[in-house]
């Protein structure tokens, strides 16, 4: 019944991220979209005006008609007081300001802005690797004085990567991973990347991707000790593409682990990994990894929606074979994930989902 | 004059490359096209009826009411007896036969072909790599009896790295390379990639690829020693993608080398790199590579026409930085080579032009 | 219960249309997949190994095992002869002989082949255009002395303008459509047109497509009188092009009608149109037509998946306008119809539900 | 002589007509720039900052230093006092302001902005096809007071239609034409089209496109007559696409004429027309329209860079047949302009060298 589900709010609901988490919250068991916050240029309208729908299916009737709010708690809090947490699809310049006023407000803002990731009491979760990071929040409280909090997702090109890593770190450990990017345009936003500078064209360089990619991993597959992340101690180094096509990111990985490793028995970690923390959650994956056996698969078009009842949520991985770089200790592999289903709007989901079967979220 | 040029064949001249060859040779100074071979379903037919044109402009004139030969240095000396050269465009399984056969006939075989390759008698040529394994081919002609001889060209894909690899393998050392490429759909042949493969999509693999990357790019910076090729002793592994781009392969490389580099050294070997014994010929570029300063080149549809009086004979750079798993001794980049110039035709082209000038080729 | 449902076959079953059936019939409430035939080339493969699985989600688990058999309806008998009807994907050099054998042999072939939608006994049906052409069949079962029988869907690019014109001739009659075709790449199959033929390019011409738009879109509204098919009395014109879209054609259209119209009252029988024969058939879509609104849309990738169950199911259109070259008798508008949904797999099962609904196919 | 050529400046040179128009004019035989503007924005940048180099090959040397001035005449004739004409890529809002200015300030502007094209005193030029037009540059000045003046060239999408219909026009009179066009995206300049927005896709809409192609084209071929310019009494009506192509305007056509026309009689006028008053200007192709006899062409990518020095002055024609629809008095066809080139810039200095040719420009 709907009057059971938790109400949540959407901040800057009308860009490429903020209408992939209307689209995948219109639906849920667990949410109902109670408001969608706009920059100032949209605000006061209604959102089938302002919204640049620009995923699969039409938009919900349900949303169609909803005013767009400025994005301030005060606002969410006069028009829909039921809302107990935001998720935020801001740019970095409005996350900055607007996530820890909501935060304050008491509110829990799932965000997928960058700027609070990387800080020290801010969880960076990916629920699959590091569900315990969550218990940072209770130090980011204590420490900001907020009875809200702020839990981040990842950047869309870690998440591969990363979720590939965890079971790999965990029984071979990981001490270098090289990792070459091709990029769907949609990680770049709306209207982000010019038709005219990547039709026929690679683009290979993408702003501050490729030290995002490093510093998240490391993160995420830190170990949480004395309300502090230790990060993981490998070095990771990446080379960041922009390609022609519209969604998944491909992320080629040589990976060279502590201890010997056998490629079958990666993949076969890999294809088995799951999480009983995560398992059955409304969005979550049945298989977070799904290893293919074909010679050419992943591939964007044919792979991205594979995974969840939304689809789009598990990572899915090919050409799991020996890194001869490195020897006996060597994984070679390329990985693909959805960068605004898993790599964004799906991933805070998750996140929230978490939060809410660990009581940290409710009614 | 056209009398003094010296007269050359085609073979298999209706695909993807041989197009570019019959393009690249239809103005050239040195040579001139005196007879085109096809595969037996194009035999007889007129070359307008019969070559897939797909390179930019129109069909030469002189060309299009050519008829196309059988692939048999019979024929080809039946319609032209001064026929002094051969340019082969066949595929590997005609390659296998074909190719032997002229040499046998007397006949300067510079083949795009990968099927001699690798074989230890057999000179595989970037002009301004490796020059001097050119002398390999007395030692072919002494072992098999032969009076012409094979000289082949590179794979596509290593022509960018194994171009950039030879100054800093010079002045440095090189232990290892990680690679990554974006390769055009062109490298693939006509009809080769099918639209419904590559739209919107990457395909992680391409086959034999990587295999050969690496094989070549050892040979090509190898040594020639007591008519044997010492192969380069670095190790090099490659991930190869195939993306929705028209022409030119990009190459993302990581490198490690012997000792200490700085990348503001490296660049400034590359972009002063040259060969005087490629200066000046018709087709080689001023600068073999192109270094550019902006963060986000080179590009394929902005770059691959650069250098040479034909365009996309240099290779482009870009990106030049420290890769940081390498520590002093690891230098970041990417490359890019126009595919079927540099890498295919082009490169065979300057082969030629390589002999002539070594006094191996003549009228 | 499986048990319960029509068997059936899907003749040349690996190739783009093939493995759209296949994806269609894998979770059919009326019909499941008995047997599966190919060509010589992959007779005796199981279906996973054969299949160019190019649509979207994962090849239905219940067919990869299937062994392919010949396309003979003597190896379909022996291997399951409780088959009732066959979809047909072969292409028309097959489809000349082998369909007319599966219909002597009593089986009712759904067919997506050209070869016999113009001859006077073949019903060629859009389920909500001609419904009742489908009593023709009778005429042919006597005619060629056939216990079964062909029915075939029409051409991709025919089934949105024809749907477009029904409501519209039978309203005000028409007398001149001109037609101007955007289509996309699966609709010549696969592996189809080369990805270097149609990157950055459009080709304006595909063999035989304008004359198939005129004669079918004719005969699709034409009347059936005495076992003929008296074809409508209008004229169409059409330039066709290949556009580098993966799904989905797009076909603008300027229709002269009889009588006076209003752009809004098309646009009204338009919306409104609907057949009872067809209505909640299970491949049915609520609205066989659906009119947008906004001044951009219909637009292939973000409508194509629109109506019925499976999605595709719906032409879509948009942009109702005067023509004002034709005056008050004048319409103009764009029509999107997805080419392997509604255009061909799809539009061959609505066929088929129609045969059961009317009694002519049963288990 | 650099000293002898004509002193011009470019208006709102940064964007994606500017670049062109630089390209064009680096090595003219007629022209040189001396000045380049922009908008607030670039203003005190230099060029090589400013500019969105979209077009192929490297920016001009000598244009990379050159510092941004503000588009207003007295920072032009401050800068450059030779300035005698300006070529203006300027947006409509600017234009409407600017280039009256630059016109009262006693300088000739050769505009490719649309606002002044419709005006009764504007000539709207192409020099093949109204090349007299040019003569209401005289009632432009004596009406506006005005010592310069302003010269329009088309709208990007008309120029490939008014070229053909100019000698059929002449020959056999227009009635009717239906145009259906398939636009690349560099007409929307740059940013212009998202990648989101057109990449797997097609646009229906082009705001404004339609109206600009009637209105444009009746000018176009209209006659001058005391002053005034009697439009042609034809009816055009568009169908006008965004598709996923970089450069070059297709249009397929259908014309109803006044008299019976063959088909071939139709594509000979095309083949041969040509104008003395243009023949050997700088810009101008050899031939205006280039008529092909291949069923497939012309295409965009292989085609849209024919005629001319520079490359993308010819409209090229293909499928030149019978439109049934209008019975002997029906042509049907299919038209390829390079937008950016014969439809904008190449354009435009087409329109200043017959100006310098008659008089009007001079040093």
């Amino acid at each position: 019944m709907v009057a059971d589900k938790i109400a949540v709010a959407v901040l800057g609901a009308t860009g490429a991220v903020g209408v992939r988490f209307v689209q995948l919250l219109s639906r849920h068991p667990l949410f109902r979209i109670a408001a969608l916050t706009a920059s100032d240029r949209s605000e006061g309208k209604c959102y089938a005006e302002a919204a640049h729908w620009v995923v699969e299916g039409e938009m919900p009737a349900e949303v169609r008609e909803m005013v767009l709010l400025p994005t301030d708690p005060e606002a969410v809090r006069r028009f829909a007081p039921e809302v107990r947490a935001v998720f935020s699809a801001l740019p970095n310049e409005s996350a900055a300001q607007a996530e820890p006023a909501f935060a304050r407000a008491g509110l829990l803002v799932f965000s997928n802005a960058s700027y609070h990731r990387m800080m020290p009491d801010v969880p960076l979760v990916i629920p699959e690797v590091n569900p315990d990071h969550l218990d940072l929040l209770g130090h980011q409280r204590r420490a900001r004085d907020w009875s809200g909090g702020i839990i981040c997702n990842t950047n869309c090109t870690v998440s591969g990567p990363a979720m590939v890593l965890r079971p790999i770190y965990d029984a071979f450990g990981v001490r270098r991973v090289f990792c070459a990017s091709l990029q769907a345009i949609s990680g770049a936003g709306y209207p982000g990347v010019p038709a005219l500078d990547i039709t026929d064209n690679v683009l290979p360089f993408i702003k501050n991707e490729e030290e995002k990619l490093e510093a998240e991993a490391r993160k995420l597959l830190g170990r949480l000790e004395d309300g502090t992340i230790r990060e993981a101690d490998f070095s990771l180094s990446a080379h960041c593409h922009r390609v022609p096509v519209i969604d998944g990111h491909v992320v080629a990985m040589s990976v060279e682990t502590e201890r010997p490793v056998a490629p079958e028995e990666a993949a076969h970690l890999m294809r088995t990994f799951c999480r009983p923390e995560v398992a059955g959650l409304p969005t979550a994956p049945e298989h977070p990894i799904i290893v293919r056996e074909e010679v050419d698969r992943p591939q964007p078009r044919r792979d991205r929606l594979s995974g969840g009842p939304v689809g789009g949520m598990s990572v899915v991985v090919g050409r799991v074979r020996r890194e001869p770089l490195f020897g006996e200790r060597g994984l070679k592999l390329v990985t693909l994930a959805h960068n605004t289903i898993r790599g964004a709007a799906g991933g805070s989901l998750l996140n929230a989902e978490l939060a809410w079967r660990r009581g940290i979220l409710a009614v």
